[in-house]
């Protein structure tokens, strides 16, 4: 494949400085890049690398139009780049093409048009299947489940029964989807199991991550949004509701029944206990634990994750109590001098305080 | 499926107030309930939408017991609530009955009667299945296995050879038990494998979670008492010893040769190293660091995790740290004045602490 | 098996204090450790053990030559005993042999000599698989994907188009090589995937614990060093290169595009944030979060990571803080008492100070 940067402007509704009919064939990181590929500069600490490169052509936002050579100019530059690779380098997902002869369809399954079963894929009694489907090798299609049109199945998958997939979904290698949550009612020392009758609601256009789970609802459904993107190894349980087009980085984890809007971001090994609510575009940083609700269109951080500011001031204080303590203890010292001076019974009095050195 | 409250009550242990040939046929919860539906309140802060219901009965406490309209009144509402779902509303797993065709067993294999093996199942060498045991799609079971009576294994797990799995558990899609542990001796700067030849034992009533591990032991073995349950996405390492009844809830990390009591809770996100031990009923707060052993009977929250009550005031104190930081310089400038009124080289001596800003 | 002391000792590089003749077939802890048993000794701390002990020899440091009874005398006892155990007790691997009649190998593939496919194998188009691999069963491995040789691919892992996996390996279960990385361009409030069409490429001699996850590369390739060791549960997210001899302990996350250089450790559940470098040799302790590139040959510790000492510092006075806040409390009330000895308004502005509860 190989396009004019006049074809890529169109395709990324970007502008080209510099000659239009130059081709590239390739995208390639700044420093690598050869004759013939295009790169890109969507973070302003890599411009200096612009002048050195040997990339035949740079993607780059409106701040960076002047930076010299053939550009593609673009206001949101790091999508034109998604666009452009589309375009150039990516290839079609391989994988076996229509219902592989070791493939296990029950008889009251529906197949729509189209669809791919790789060896050894099952598909239970009464799941729906739509057009143009891919499920790879070994996945596991439960009773009654159902999976939307242009949706892809990796290798290993297990869709429990009655969960929902969307359409235009991706679900990696190895994920579960709709197995029962943690639901326990204590009986003395031992727990009785809460059945888990809900189901797993995924929407339209969701990515989930190898390895990833999402559990099914105990009484009502699990709900993840149309457009929310999941990454591996990361915990759905019981009766969350999450919203359209949230991200949520690996590790995540995310107790029962909570509720989350839309664009919101958890960062990696981010933890959030049960029936809490977090608003439309909030935004947790990486490691932090979430134990209260949070309110919509801020950033949060730190375990109890709080607005970042404040989480940045306390982390910077933290980082100086060793030398906090020292001064506590130069001041202590020059109120005794004085007390001495004074020649009074404050001395006393804080030579005790001074004492004091067990916890309370 | 439909009960009165008479067989509810009878069901659950509880008590009728109101009619007891009141029907329901379906649980809901508080706010979504319709006629002849039953819901419950296991929470006082639920308490005030007992008025607005459209349930036909409710499960209360019997703090509630005049709350009005139709009740079951139980010691433990959970528990009755738990009892009733799975009375009016849980379907029978769906699963494949029988030893599908395409199930590879080996003729060492022993099978239990009334197996049902599903589509792709493997059964090696030597392995011994109980009576009545599910196995799902595409699930593995190694050589010279077991696994007990009445449990059930969902696609894909992989059960390790001489790995023993025992009676009615429930292990999740995903799962690998066996697994080895993550043993190395260090030679110069290459690690030398160390052999795992001890073997992974689950007791009875067991439920994991989808995507977790348990590895086999290095020496010994690795044991999980009965009744414990563990979320998804947990890992117990070589040589773990697990008591009964404990709860492990996702993303738990239990390292090495750690010996845990009975009826212990571990919070999401929970980290415990190697060679500890955890005392009966041990609780650990979500996204704790266990670095030392724990007492029995207590509430543990922190990294490293203390007792619930000192790390609450230690994280209340943190995170007024920068007003404490306000309130030392106050004090500082206040004891620079007061030196200065004193005209004494206290006054210099304190300039010098003040200057002070560079870590220790 | 049954092996002489001498013979332990050849095989070990060791040295016999006592009898050379004696016999022993078996190794055990220190305490569970019978006659006819050998045990080890890696610790000082077990030292005591060595008087009471069953064990018919034992394995220690040259510190411990006088402890008693007979002995294995190696300077590096741990890497001593990893081979003492391989050779008295590891059984051989147990799978099936050859391949398997339910086995799917694609036309294209290439089979090295002595291969074992086990049941539900599927080898896709142009996969290139060395000699002596072993791959058990319902692994998949996908279009032109390399396997070296003598490696172990354990069941229900799946292996994407076009990853590369070294000589000498294991991949235990359920593990994910070459998903896609979690690339995500925001395009107003929904993302447009970034393509991932680089590889996950796997070095000699790598071990992957159940359930891991290593991405494919966004542009350029995903790359394990030779040696490096991975825990269970474990995310390598795309364009990350880690390099040989490292260890990562279970339920690591490493953001993409991150370099770590030989032989580093990173404990369980490290996070590492993005684009960062960490230096050869340098250990993070288990938890840490790392937020800034890492000199080499230290040890980290803490969320953000530092130094351990300024960590330990840090935590210490943390743990203290509850008293340090009594101390100020101390400290404002003597100098209050000073200023009204004094009768000036320097009083009155410590009182302001003091009031000053809130949150600045």
């Amino acid at each position: 494949m190989a396009l004019t940067l006049k074809q890529i402007a169109e395709l990324t509704g970007g502008e080209v400085v510099g000659d239009p009919a130059v081709v590239v064939s390739r995208v390639a990181p700044i420093r690598d890049a050869q004759p013939g590929d295009i790169t890109f500069i969507h973070n302003e600490k890599y411009a200096p690398f612009a002048k050195e490169t040997k990339a035949s052509a740079i993607i780059v936002s409106p701040e960076l139009r002047s930076v010299g050579g053939s550009l593609i100019v673009a206001r949101n530059p790091y999508l034109a780049y998604a666009k452009t690779v589309a375009a150039l380098m990516e290839e079609p997902l391989r994988h076996w093409r229509g219902v592989h002869p070791t493939a296990v369809v029950a008889e009251s399954a529906r197949l729509g048009r189209d669809v791919s079963l790789g060896p050894h894929v099952v598909v239970e009694a009464d799941a729906v299947i739509g057009d143009r489907v891919a499920i790879l090798a070994s996945a596991y299609i439960g009773h009654g489940a159902r999976v939307g049109d242009d949706t892809v199945i990796h290798p290993n998958a297990s869709i429990y029964s009655d969960a929902i997939v969307g359409k235009r979904c991706t679900i990696h290698a190895n994920v579960s989807i709709g197995s029962s949550g943690f639901g326990w009612a204590p009986d003395g020392d031992r727990y009785e199991r809460i059945p888990q009758v809900g189901k797993a609601v995924i929407g339209d256009d969701v990515s989930i991550g190898a390895g990833s789970v999402v559990n099914r609802g105990a009484l009502g459904d699990t709900i993840i949004g149309n457009g929310t993107k999941i990454d591996s190894l990361v915990i759905v349980s019981h009766n969350v509701e999450v919203g359209e087009n949230c991200l949520f980085v690996s590790h995540v984890g995310v107790s029962g029944s909570v509720k989350i809007g839309n664009h919101v971001t958890l960062g990696g090994q981010v933890g959030v206990a049960g029936h809490l609510e977090i608003g439309d575009n909030a935004q947790v940083a990486a490691q932090s634990g979430v134990s209260h609700s949070l309110a919509p269109d801020r950033v949060y951080f730190g375990s109890p994750a709080r607005p970042i500011g404040h989480a940045k001031r306390t982390i910077a204080a933290i980082q100086k109590l060793p030398e906090l303590r020292n001064e506590i203890k130069h001041v202590q010292k020059r109120v005794l001098e004085i007390a001495a001076l004074l020649d009074k019974d404050v001395g006393e009095m804080s030579a005790a305080s001074l004492g004091d050195e067990k916890p309370s």
